[in-house]
């Protein structure tokens, strides 16, 4: 089995990051593992509650990217990873852990998968989905609200002083490390198609090597 | 034979256009026909050269898109077209003209060519090639010195003077008219590679209706 190819995506949150991995999955198939950024958040255990929800979770600082890598790394020996699962209301990790199967085709999606370096440097592919900032907030405020039973004042307050700050410090200058870039805000099916027709094409080349 | 399919690579001046154009024509091989909409400056022959050489050609208006999308309109059609040379010392179109004839694969490539909504929306897929501005300034010094004969001076007014704030107030825009969007800066093996893929699924397919 030769290794598999590493697919990065990247975006603000609310940029669509999600709607266009599982248009790639469901477009390629089966042969698709998945790891999401969202899920390798630290564990604060030595704070307390009080602590921990004045962290600003909005920073690079609170991931534990050197997990991430070590998990990337896993999958492209074809060996499985028990991923963690992280529980937004406490700030903690969880102890349950989510097996995670290799693949011939590794998703790595996340807000800031490029900006640390030994972590970008891990992907095959790198893809940036750009949304303009106003349709990304009013997504964010839907799925605050809906999804996480959150108050449209408190999402507001959030953006306002630690999301919207981190987005311009780290999250929008490593656009420049993507090797496409896919304008979003709406469903961009030309943009997929492109992406689909390569991966496919590499899964060709990977199969006629082995 | 059906009906070919549309490309329209844009960006600003010294984007790697051209590059990107030559990178995608060589991998697809000899189905491709090419415009470059800087063949499409109208021809103010009414005015005197001092006139001529006063006007702001960085300014859309001194495009003649209609003309371009007829030639869009009859290639689709496959009929071939007499396209126009433009006399850039002279600001005038020559008498001679350029053959194009129809092939399945139609490259649209300009710096303004997102900006006029029909001829925008005759392109099936809409590229825009994204460089730093400071890497275009520079590649557009060294062409304008080297292939031109233009006088380092003479380079930087006009780049000052139209060439930027056109390129901030028209060029810039229509990066949000993309399907995808091609950082640039160095050769994009990787976006190319992609927008390659895609081209060959499109062209299986129309063989295979046709």
């Amino acid at each position: 089995m030769s290794e598999p190819l590493v697919i990065g995506i990247a975006g603000g949150t609310g940029s669509g990051k999600t709607t266009i991995t599982g248009a790639i999955a469901s477009q390629v198939g089966e042969h698709i593992a998945l790891l999401s950024q969202d899920a390798y958040y630290r564990s604060y255990t030595h704070l307390s509650l009080e602590e921990r929800s004045r962290i600003n979770f909005d920073h690079p600082d609170t991931l534990d990217n050197d997990l991430l890598i070590k998990h990337i790394r896993a999958l492209k020996r074809n060996v499985p990873v028990q991923t963690p699962i992280y529980d937004f209301h406490q700030h903690l990790r969880l102890e349950r852990t989510v097996n995670v199967q290799p693949a011939p085709i590794l998703i790595v999606e996340g807000i800031l998968i490029f900006e640390y370096e030994p972590l970008r440097s891990e992907m095959d592919i790198r893809i940036f989905v750009d949304t303009a900032s106003d349709i990304r907030i009013l997504r964010r405020i839907e799925r605050d609200i809906n999804e996480r039973g959150r108050s449209l004042e408190s999402v507001m307050q959030q953006y306002r002083e630690t999301v919207r700050p981190m987005h311009i410090e780290f999250v929008e200058p490593t656009k420049r490390f993507a090797d496409i870039i896919i304008p979003e805000g709406g469903f961009n099916k030309i943009g997929v198609d492109m992406i689909v027709a390569r991966i496919r094409d590499i899964m060709q080349d990977h199969q006629q090597v082995s």
